[in-house]
């Protein structure tokens, strides 16, 4: 048996036909959720989903996610999503995923970056010696050829959006879903730039948490031909929620 | 073989981690669109499948939604969605549903009704003649045991929202995604109501299409005890976009 093999997860999917977006692909926040929720599978089956460490007084939190496509699964497509564990650092470990079409061709790439924590202190764990230290059983050498999140910088004094963050916003934890940024940063381009173009690469970086009530403001840089940089923060506060670097092509 | 089972479609799921609303249960708005994927599975494998009623230039549009619930799927539990004909009549078919727990409990229902409509002239088919009136072969007259939609009437004149259409909210024909309209509504109710109790009938009656750009005005009315009547109108030209009621138990 190809252990190898044995270290990656494989889940089929259909794009569900009202979960397109309005060319007809699946929407970028519906694929963002199916990798949240694969990289939970893979976890559970391995004894580390969030179930699980919940009872041990921990959780996951994700920190980074970027996205890289060269198409998105049309609806009605199948289409797998395989997923594993790239490293295991004391405070950060890495997960990699590919998304396969039916003829078994890759058509986009994924990486994260993930931390555990404490649900008490809300500090983070070693994931080094956590349960001990099987975590990094789990890691697996296969490549994954898309870059790791890149720095971004946004000088932009002035929000392009601002949005109070509601009851649909929020998620489990009670601060705001980490898919639910991707939307609000997705809705602040226009739709004939989604007409014109497609999203090559999505990047995300999760700062601080933010929660049901805060309003959200939203600042913007153009780097060029089709790259933004996104800055997400408390409008209040200006304390920094997110910054995201979205690659029209 | 029972023929009544085989008018009825069965499609199996597992409530989802990152789809699960701040209570851990699967959100309205998620189980919405999985009622519509599941509408869309059963009337494609009966040969109404909206891609192939696209060929003969028709569409279908949702009209109205109705749903009931004793309790929600919580995250990470199996659960099943039966789907099945009601009722075809020349503008409207009625299609029900039933969510099954895992112990084969029903645990809600729902009701849709339905149009099909010529994609050009945007015009209602006659769905007694349309393919040979082979929609009618699939009634079934299995019980749906909660109310169909009702009349909704709502008075108030100041708006308690208003919210732009963007990109996330538009679905592949260009108009508003009809379970969008629900996150909107729902957001209108602020967190500690969904502490407090929970939803036990929602439903939803579209009444004109909304789109990119429009700023929809939002008019609520408190009917008693946790019932509430929204009424949802396109701020500009105060043209009714759909009408909905949400009780809270």
């Amino acid at each position: 048996m190809d252990e190898r093999k044995s270290l990656i997860g494989e889940y089929n999917f259909v794009a569900e036909p009202f979960c397109s977006d309005f060319t007809g692909h699946m929407s970028l926040s519906t694929l963002g959720n199916m990798l949240l929720n694969v990289a939970e599978f893979h976890a559970s089956d391995r004894g580390f989903g969030i179930i699980t460490i919940n009872q041990g007084a921990h959780t996951w939190v994700l920190s980074r996610l970027a996205m890289e496509f060269d198409e998105m699964p049309r609806q009605t497509e199948p289409f797998t999503i395989q997923t594993w564990v790239e490293n295991v650092y004391k405070l950060f470990t890495a997960r990699n995923f590919a998304i396969v079409n039916k003829d078994n061709t890759p058509i986009g790439y994924a990486r994260s970056v993930w931390a555990m924590i404490d649900l008490e202190s809300r500090k983070p764990v070693d994931l080094l010696s956590v349960y001990s230290g099987g975590i990094s059983e789990y890691v697996c050498d296969r490549d994954c050829p898309i870059d790791g999140p890149g720095k971004v910088k946004v000088v932009s004094t002035e929000p392009v959006r601002e949005v109070s963050m509601l009851f649909s916003d929020i998620d489990i934890n009670g601060h705001v879903n980490s898919i639910r940024y991707i939307d609000h940063i997705l809705d602040l381009f226009p739709l004939d730039l989604y007409k014109e173009k497609r999203i090559k690469r999505f990047e995300i970086a999760y700062v601080n948490e933010s929660y049901y009530g805060d309003t959200l403001a939203f600042y913007l840089d153009e780097k060029g031909e089709g790259e933004f940089h996104i800055e997400v923060k408390k409008k209040d506060s200006g304390e920094v929620i997110c910054r995201s670097k979205v690659i029209f092509i």
